[in-house]
């Protein structure tokens, strides 16, 4: 069985959504599965010490408009929230205490959560809006509202995006495949190409 | 006869070199000539607050990493020369001063160039070095001297540098067809499907 793509991404990136939508099935036509996992840019950004694309002059005018393009392309919803950009932290830490319980019903979670945000262009930022995305799932919004509080799940993502950035993650989406790291959304191409030659 | 492509580019810019390996092909195929306008990224970075990519933590190891990549998949050499970033200002001059004369000799001259400098790694920053490229070319090296020297050849480029920054251009390369913009190599992919589709 040959090794899941490692999917890195922050619920409050547009272009991890655009990604979102397309890795499953990208995955599938190649065999592999998709190891989702959320982390937190801001984190990442004081060491490289960017900040987001959308807020730098002329760059984040382009990126609004090439991010509804290439949304359109895909055929995919896209919104930008009103509030831009939120925090994603608690949507990362609903999703790993779900996933510690049910990874498929996590990556659903992941899915809901992206595009309430960016194909709705609605509020995931406050834990209110994350349960209510859960709630929609069947998920026991009592049961998330406790684990957003719980030391154990907030340490738990800290580990993870400590555990994301030792292995060298630095944007969203960045996949990673047999070692080989792909950074951006317009990189999928690339993603595909490298498994269908196994690499160039 | 369709408006060219307009293809605006820094000397120094590693992406602009593999974009600039493709966008005449790339052009041709849909029937379009291809505007080449060299420009000065530092000039356009004073806008932005933006830093040569190479340069960043973290996100430079991985540029470089998808500079090479991307250079196998497309078939050109690419090397990164000792000295980077580096001056592109002697090459742009040199660029519209032959412009001025022969628009088909200075796009020869901007590939011979781009070629000097990521196909080979060789400096291209120097006055002496990009005489050296053009004597390749056939070029008078005495009149590539005293042209780069000649304050009206740098008053050219700075009205250069200054339309393309009110033209809204904010990276390299940077794509302009029909008044569609496309930043990026990355994105000469959705850029053929545009000139395919008409827009989508």
């Amino acid at each position: 069985m040959p090794e899941p793509i490692e999917f890195y991404f922050d619920f409050s990136s547009p272009y991890g959504y655009l990604a979102a939508e397309q890795i499953d099935a990208l995955a599938a036509r190649h065999g592999r599965a998709v190891d989702w996992r959320p982390m937190l840019l801001g984190v990442v950004f004081k060491d490289t010490g960017s900040q987001p694309l959308l807020n730098i002059p002329l760059k984040g005018d382009y990126a609004r408009h090439d991010l509804a393009r290439s949304a359109r392309l895909i055929g995919v919803p896209f919104l930008i929230p009103e509030v831009f950009p939120f925090m994603s932290v608690a949507a990362a830490r609903a999703y790993y205490w779900l996933y510690d319980q049910d990874q498929q019903k996590a990556v659903d979670l992941a899915k809901a959560l992206y595009r309430e945000a960016f194909g709705k262009g609605r509020d995931i930022a406050s834990a209110k809006a994350v349960i209510g995305v859960c709630d929609a799932l069947g998920i026991d919004g009592e049961a998330v509202a406790a684990a957003l509080k719980d030391p154990a799940v907030k340490q738990r993502l800290r580990e993870e995006v400590e555990a994301a950035i030792a292995k060298g993650v630095f944007g969203s989406p960045l996949m990673i495949v047999d070692g080989e790291v792909f950074w951006g959304h317009d990189r999928l191409d690339q993603l595909g190409l490298w498994l269908d030659r196994g690499g160039w």
